[in-house]
């Protein structure tokens, strides 16, 4: 058995953590920490999960972090940067949600994230947990910077045509529609039922924190620096994100074989067969990503639909996909789900 | 392996059957038929069960459904009534996820149903599947009639009461709320999304056909005839039932140990601690229902809530359920599902 | 010209208030403050109001309230009747649409809200504004406690009953669902989106503080204490009150005449057809209430459906129809509305 | 006063159009046409216009629209085009809110709209009723084509750029998002609560039937054929359409003033502040376009991003808007709306 932690367990990322965790079995839960609510029995915040976790929040010194296997940190940016060391030299392998280790150029991060990185060394060792371009370094891995939601979907939709060289790389374009998860369980006006129900809205499009993870991404795969312009938007949903993505080809292709071979050995990729439209529900509750691909009126504008669930694939989900691979276990177990429809 | 089919799976009942079966170690998905899309894959009508299920909706005159060892229902009202009979002489058994079978006052049916019955006799032998009722007789049915979603949530609720005559039964009152998925999935204008959503209303406030069946549910345990005044509602949610339920107390006792006592030994029901107000999302995609029990003001009048996920508990699941225990499975296979939150 | 101020605009209902009395003609709309947001632009706030309403938010020390004809307190409970009384001698005429004025019972009031009574004099003084009911006080009035949205949604449902002394008064139930937009626009984990969306439940079922000011309101009209049972819910939509209510009936008459008869002359109280199921979307932005009524299998239960917009007829537009009572005007004044449907 | 008759009333924007007409100063609703529900009541259908629209609907046999000056058609497409000519030959104003006369390549609607064209000639007539590009054409029009939900919020925003040259035109990239009730009032399974609501998805992805109308009207203001990917989207929200838009700039200019100038004397075009990010939701239920335009990162991407309720300025406003023109009146008579907001 794996003895898991969890830092910071009281987010959407910590509990969906645990509804992955609570039936896996190869992990015992050890601990789950919380600063605020340590003494809380877990299942009195989340009734969801009564009869199925008994823990209460640990408060983090009290929480024996060091005797895990695994830790997972469910936290905001900056936390794990703190702490990582520590673990690691305890032994203890780490997988980071936030984005703490994500972007390879520690300035580049310095400056979308507004604040000095702790652990530049460990940034450059950190393993970026996609696991369809880096599984057999994930296998290797003792601390993995879990992607971030956004990135996954528009990478996963982006791959197969930077990697055959088909497009033109100044130019793309993701147009991305994000469930309210996906902005935390925080107390912020902004995303209260009565302010994004009904409601649909761009925000910061003049510059997210996800765009540098995604071009760093992208440019990795293109092996040049892409071009991209990146709106992500709010829609009335729990959960799911769809990625809209638009390329200009440069040649002609059977876009649909591109993609079905590419993907052909992936359990979480599923390409739909040619003239789907996949729904973001498709995926809810699990682990897939599901894409289409386009070409309309036979013009030179690629579109590729990308849709996952923002707490499992674009979080959770993958981030346990990467401990069943850092552990050598299959890679399905306990994501072997069947979306909640309707 | 059971070797399982079913009838009518273009529904919500029917989709969620096979999300629940997909997984289930100990059964055999034979069949699932639809007349009118016969030939079409299963997974090209709900893309959520891609890689998942491989079967296509096959026609019934075609389906062989007289080799399998049990077979769902989840066809409209009227349906099941005109099959069973050859299935059940072949040795098959039968769970009917629709209304045919529950009501043993035939005439009574009749009257709500409008239509004449085909098998009355049928009706006698039919053991309502309400497990937490009926468990003993389930496990020797032959043919299991399984309780509507309003009947289950309602009749959960107000049990330990009428068993311990604590209330009077001559005006119980049920104000229950319905998700939408509830009226199912058909093209109807009333649960367009754009009816639907950001709204809320009563209906069938002058008589639904589900007041007999929890009318005769509630006054066998009662053993007297009750007097129920029953008002279902539309909420704009997708899953979920939410029961209040109103009672005035003959004399005082302590709710909170009545409650827990009664379900102990119940895997499905959970008597919430004294002071919680379960949510609907708390058993979102699960079989469980949760309850609470309220003495305001403590005054004489009892109040329950009850919630279920109605496609679960109020339908599928508990048809999982039955199925088990008509099988000698464990009760809970393939029902141990943590609820989707948020 | 009215010439109107705003205390506390920052909420729904103060954005509420700005709707109603922009195209009012006869108010002249002078100062809307804000401590926290002093000097921003109302319209940035509320960008639905671009073109519409030119003020910025102001300091109160800065407002010249003393100046209006009339200030709205759209502030939490324990503002206004910190402050009412220096308007009230500069002769400026006050609406309270929080709580402060409501409960004539200074001490029941102390108990729920928590905290003391800054001014009992004037809670001696105000006239509760409920137009059905006290109409011609409202006219004379220089200072008006604007019922809750509850209380008004609840009180017009049950007065033609008790004002006949048809239900027994010792039993009284109200199950009354909300909005969420009735919580208010507070930065809190429970009504946000991810929470409150596809999700059903009840709250303050041991008490709310609703609780005290229907009961007034009712025993007023009963002119003896009733006993009632009040269970409020959150249900996921942004407007609009549901509430359904029960009691004994004592004799036998023709329901939908007494409603009918009772409020053929209002104007904002719609008693729909016998057999109607009035839904919240049939008000949504207007200053109604529609009603119907209900025997369900002629039992001796009378079932009352009264639905209101908690914003509109439950806060801000019971308040304007107060404001046009005081001032001689019209009582529709601006309240000509047509309900936004779908 | 105005004779306004309303031919197939029952669709969304027929209840739009009524609630727009039923306070319109000049206005005398006439007749409302339905074979299906004539001589029901038309607040029976919609009580939301219970005491404010008295007609029944009329059959369209006895319904005299040849006394009306003016007819609205709100009837699917391929209905004006049988009955416009002879409305038109009595001398009765005409504007449809249907596609049978936006597309001038009479040989392109037929391929687009699957049928024959029953009057070309009348095609070449009809006047293109978008207010902020054809005014003066729509001033001495008798026969409007009112354009459609997403073209409406699509030209607007690209407008602009188009007239100054801006972008590239062979690469214009439309992603836009609607709420379901632009899919109509329609008995159809993918648009039921369940099905749509907590859900995201694209549609028409290989060709949709509003990308001709769109494409011409681009290509009319840029003088060349445009080179249009649109790519819509279903939101799980009842109105409102949010368009981005992307194009490949050119050369450098201030982007803000272009817009800013560009609409500076449009009452129902708002171009918002520099870093704006325009909601839906501000302008629920009224007849605005809200514009916001952005160059993400100084790249040479521009990206506009423009909303508007598709059942007012998508629909029933802007035929409003149309027919003050027409008629020689203001042309925001009626059209005054607060948007509703929250």
């Amino acid at each position: 058995m794996i003895k898991v932690g969890i830092i910071g367990g009281t987010g959407y990322t910590g509990v969906e953590l645990l509804r992955l965790l609570a039936l896996h079995p190869q992990v015992e839960l050890r601990t789950i920490t919380s600063r605020a609510d340590a003494g809380t029995p877990v299942s009195k915040m989340f009734p969801s999960l009564r009869g199925l976790v008994e823990l209460s929040f640990a408060h983090p010194d009290e929480a024996h972090l060091d005797q895990c296997d695994l830790v997972f940190f469910a936290t905001p940016n900056g936390i794990a940067m703190q702490q990582a060391r520590s673990l690691l030299d305890a032994g203890v392998k780490v997988i980071d949600l936030a984005a703490d280790f994500r972007i390879q150029d520690v300035a580049e991060w310095e400056k979308w994230y507004g604040m000095s990185h702790a652990c530049p060394d460990l940034v450059a060792e950190a393993v970026y947990g996609l696991p369809e371009v880096n599984r057999e370094q994930i296998r290797q891995a003792r601390l993995v910077a879990n992607p971030g939601c956004y990135p996954t979907a528009v990478q996963l939709g982006f791959i197969p045509l930077l990697k055959a060289g088909l497009v033109d790389i100044s130019g793309l374009i993701a147009d991305v529609k994000s469930g309210v998860s996906g902005a935390g369980r925080k107390a912020e006006v902004g995303i209260l039922f009565a302010e994004a129900s009904d409601n649909f809205k761009a925000y910061g499009v003049s510059g997210h924190r996800h765009l540098p993870e995604i071009r760093q991404g992208l440019s990795r795969i293109a092996q040049a620096t892409v071009g991209l312009t990146f709106v992500p938007h709010l829609t009335p949903m729990i959960r799911g994100i769809h990625a809209t993505l638009y390329g200009r080809l440069n040649r002609d292709v059977d876009l649909q074989s591109l993609f079905e071979n590419h993907y052909a050995n992936e359990a979480f990729v599923d390409v739909m067969p040619a003239g789907s439209q996949p729904e973001t529900r498709s995926v809810r509750g699990s682990n897939r990503c599901r894409i289409a691909v386009y070409r309309p009126q036979q013009g030179d504008t690629v579109v590729v639909l990308s849709v996952i669930d923002n707490l499992v694939k674009g979080a959770a989900g993958q981030a346990v996909q990467n401990m069943n691979l850092m552990f050598g276990l299959p890679e399905s177990t306990s994501l072997n789900i069947v979306p909640l429809l309707p």
